[in-house]
């Protein structure tokens, strides 16, 4: 085919989805632009790691230029920008730097945290929705834990002392997990002048079990291993506000803490969309027909965490997490290969889930199959060790992983804080 | 002895020098409390590699709780803190946590930048004398290729992919040397869009040769190499200032560059001491008698790159590099252990001195013996993995080295900014 003749498929994000995309999709039928307003593609399943210094940022980021010189990608550009507008009228994307016209535009730009409109929360809690958050909870953990081994006056050092998680999903379960080791190995090892017995890990979660997407078995395993780490678990407790370190509860009671992490919400990210009435919902999310393709706007199909897709058994939509994105991505560009008519709805295959906590503990539900304890763990090690892009960085996170395992010891504790002028280029003044 | 009898011996800074202090002197004799800024010591000579994708920032730095979990560091304590004040007439330590009394004080807080009072500079240029500043350079390089693939002004173009480094000593010439290859081996496969012609590096050195500190061969390599890896070395050149993207040198003619990276002077750290009117020297070093006392100042030492030791064969002072550190500290623990009339004066005994150019060359000077090329690299490399703290460091980087080696290609190409409110946490506001 002439390339004069291929129309030009822009993708707005370089996470599972927008990555498979660009994979799968036909090169000789489609010119490709991924979008991106960063460089690498994360691996958002083990943000937590970093935050808990078990492993280092680089090994769970994989630069995206590098990716694409596969050959699997041959025909697809990266141009790095945040998106600053999508016109569905003229059918453009504006970034900081260009303006892309596109014949397909996929949106797959994933979530971000939601914090349900609480003034000031987003300043004043941590989350883990991006390595850079990641690496900014670690930091501020690790600070917590060299003031407090400083400080004579009890209030507060026990204020730092005291880290509350706020959300039992899977991201909350594992960083309390992670928190409640630090409490449980490593103080006494590294922080000889902190008692143990004065950190505090506190996890919040509003309704009555953890693990609410996953078996009920596994939300019960995930409360007793986490009871046996001493994480103060309260199911059916609510947050009410967090300010001047102290956060209250839905029920006037309060504790004081100078760390809460809020795992406890997720929107779609903000796409400016114009040219169009549509909006996304109330989470974020773009609705999408069996196609994938946006309701009410021609052209645009969007997946994974940003598209709300109705199907048997899911009627508050497919849940967001990284296989659907990835099937989704699949059959959308075989369908983008296909005529009009001939093109296939998607249906969701559900491989299961799981969630670890701690060092050498999971639970995994297979459908109505349900692993617990150290070979849970074990699954769930191989599973996300498979998924990282890169052999080096499997090498490398797999290494860190038995070193910890071992030796329990880690030598990523790192306070390491910005340059002073991190924000901006000079050039931006 | 009695632990109340045993002096207070407070270290400032965990680098090479303060590390070996804590870790050689008697702690029967001495109750130890080593503060740094940071929890972790650092690895200089490898921040350009970290500037240019070649490490992670966790490879090259190690916790200094980890360190001192080791038998050999029983009765040192590590103290997180930037120092505030150091008042010798009170004998106390003042950072922004506490207030240290201490019979005993060693100065080992190193270098940082000097930019020689160039108004405006310090936020212009880029710098390579810490970790966060090499992240920061990291992310800044990549943002400028980002850039470039994608814009259309020829001359912006030429500007973002100009890259100036200013001082020819190790770093300047390794951290050149780096660009270079990027230049020409990175940029073909990972920037498609860019014509890697249009990618100008510039190493700028005032006086007349390169690794002024090595000998005549070693520099006369290093700008044959440099050559090679087509970096337009300007020998004799001195830059004037630089500002609106615009460097301009002594004699009028200019460049026009986004990025600056500064090599050209360094500083001791400032501290602000108090209760005496000696001061440190113009390069901010404290002048240091032969058993690295600090003249005029009772019970304070200074070793390293903040002291100013004078040595037959070395009229300027003892070079600031890693092994008249730790040779000074050794020095120091066992004269810290001996009656004052049995100290023994300090001699530094060279061991050598090296460089590295791209990825398999480097010029290593022992005496009057000569190295270079992939030899002198093999020798390089050795040198460095063995003084990395930590099996684990050693073994990410040896992989990470190796790597690099055979694919030339690099996964930590990350533009990784911090997250949005990094500088503080909001209890500091």
């Amino acid at each position: 085919m002439n390339p004069a003749q291929k129309k030009r498929l822009v993708i707005i994000g370089g996470g599972f989805g927008g990555l498979s995309v660009a994979r799968y999709v036909d090169k000789s039928l489609y010119e490709v632009i991924l979008v991106d307003r960063n460089n690498y593609h994360s691996f958002p399943p083990l943000f937590y790691q970093v935050a808990s210094s078990g492993l280092e940022p680089a090994s769970i980021s994989f630069p995206l230029r590098r990716e694409m010189r596969g050959r699997r990608y041959r025909g697809v550009s990266f141009h790095f920008g945040e998106v600053v507008a999508v016109d569905v009228a003229a059918c453009t994307v504006r970034t900081k730097f260009e303006t892309i016209p596109y014949d397909i535009l996929v949106l797959a730009a994933g979530t971000t945290n939601n914090f349900f409109g609480i003034p000031g929360l987003e300043k004043r809690v941590f989350t883990l929705k991006s390595t850079p958050e990641a690496i900014r909870c670690r930091n501020e953990v690790l600070e917590r834990l060299e003031r407090a081994s400083l400080c004579r006056n009890d209030r507060l050092r026990r204020r730092m002392l005291t880290f509350v998680v706020v959300g039992g999903g899977p991201t909350g379960v594992e960083i309390a997990g992670a928190l409640g080791e630090m409490k449980r190995f490593v103080l006494k090892r590294e922080y000889p002048s902190i008692n143990p017995e004065e950190m505090k890990v506190i996890l919040v979660e509003g309704s009555e079990r953890l693990l609410g997407a996953m078996s009920a078995k596994s939300g019960a395993d995930a409360l007793e291993a986490l009871g046996q780490l001493m994480v103060d678990v309260r199911l059916g407790w609510r947050m009410e506000r967090y300010s001047d370190h102290v956060l209250t509860f839905a029920d006037g009671t309060s504790v004081e803490t100078e760390t809460v992490i809020w795992t406890a919400g997720i929107t779609g990210v903000p796409l400016p969309v114009v040219g169009t009435g549509v909006k996304p919902d109330r989470a974020g999310r773009w609705k999408v027909d069996a196609f994938n393709r946006v309701e009410g706007i021609d052209d645009v199909y969007a997946i994974g965490d940003i598209a709300f897709q109705e199907a048997d058994g899911y009627p508050r939509g497919l849940p967001q997490v990284a296989p659907v994105a990835m099937q989704q991505a699949r059959e959308l560009a075989r369908n983008l290969g296909r005529d009009s008519g001939r093109r296939k709805p998607f249906k969701y295959r559900d491989k299961g889930s799981m969630a670890t906590i701690g060092r050498n503990r999971a639970v995994v539900d297979i459908g109505r199959f349900h692993l617990r304890g150290r070979l849970a763990w074990l699954v769930w090690m191989c599973v996300h060790l498979v998924s990282l892009l890169g052999m080096r960085n499997r090498t490398v996170v797999f290494i860190n992983w038995m070193w910890g395992y071992f030796t329990f010891s880690s030598g990523l504790r790192l306070l390491m804080r910005p340059d002073r002028y991190p924000l901006r280029s000079y050039w931006d003044e």
